[in-house]
């Protein structure tokens, strides 16, 4: 199951490029798949086929737009059951939890 | 203001590196800059200097431990006041809502 | 013309991971697309279809072996005809020598 | 030793930024480190300190023009000798030609 992170900006657009943020998570939310919208990017999960047809299409439609785009994709791919955009958070919390209280 | 994205990954520790996802999420509490934790990296915002120094201190906290560590560290400068790590998320929600429901 | 780098890094195989960049350079140079090998990671330049089938393919070759991967994917999609791993590097070069001899 | 790779770019400064990567490149010259110009970014080698206070110098460069900057950093820190910027190329190129030349 891969957790994936992109963000997708178009250079020449001028400083706000939020419009084109808000038409990319349209097409998330119409795609089904897990998902966060966050300050620096967007969260999907799915197999490699299900999250590159959706930044696909992301990455289309704001270039439709602009002559330059630049796209940033990080996965991170694992033997592991689906829900790892909130599960990866909590696993780490839970460390932090311990560490903070070491006698509980 | 700055709104900054980083990940701090040793190789060579093995599959899990949670433990030291804490690690470095301690070291970004105790800085009192805002922050958030997702599946994908940690959010901060702050100056420059103020960003660096926390970054730096998880790098060294990691890299304490391990012969080799990958960072990555992605900024967002911008003439805005503070606020950005839920600004940024509102702005785009806003504009969804705005397109979803045009005459409203 | 998209110019794409990538970078795909095993967690969990030891520190070395430059047998699994080699594996990949092979599946890049089979390819036959414009590429680039640097310390940081790979450049390829192509449409979104043919970059993204190598990195597919790179990406599966090293997952086979390896139950986490890291992988990162940074695009620029621009207007412009081929040959740009080259030309970008050239256009700075130019701005850069032009900036150094004014009077030239 | 740490091997970065950086790019710096403003939004809403147009379609081209080469004029902003030329300064950069100047910066990064004066410095006097190991450095590589590649069509994605540009790789620079020293400690932490030496690395990030010309990245920091390339941002303000760039922040100064524009109201709005996107800075990404990835970072390699490693137990390993300087000169790592020919070195880590090297050594894939090597297990690459062992591979496709098994019995020399």
């Amino acid at each position: 199951m891969i957790v994936c992170e992109f963000s997708i900006v178009p250079l020449g657009a001028g400083e706000s490029v939020s419009a084109y943020v808000a038409r990319c998570q349209a097409i998330v939310g119409e795609s089904g798949l897990p998902h966060q919208l966050t300050a620096m990017g967007t969260l999907i999960e799915g197999d490699w086929d299900a999250v590159l047809t959706v930044i696909r299409a992301c990455h289309m439609a704001v270039r439709a737009d602009n002559r330059r785009v630049s796209t940033l994709i990080r996965m991170d791919d694992r033997d592991a059951p689906p829900g790892r955009i909130e599960q990866k958070v909590r696993s780490v919390e839970e460390k932090l939890q311990r560490s903070i209280s070491p006698r509980m």
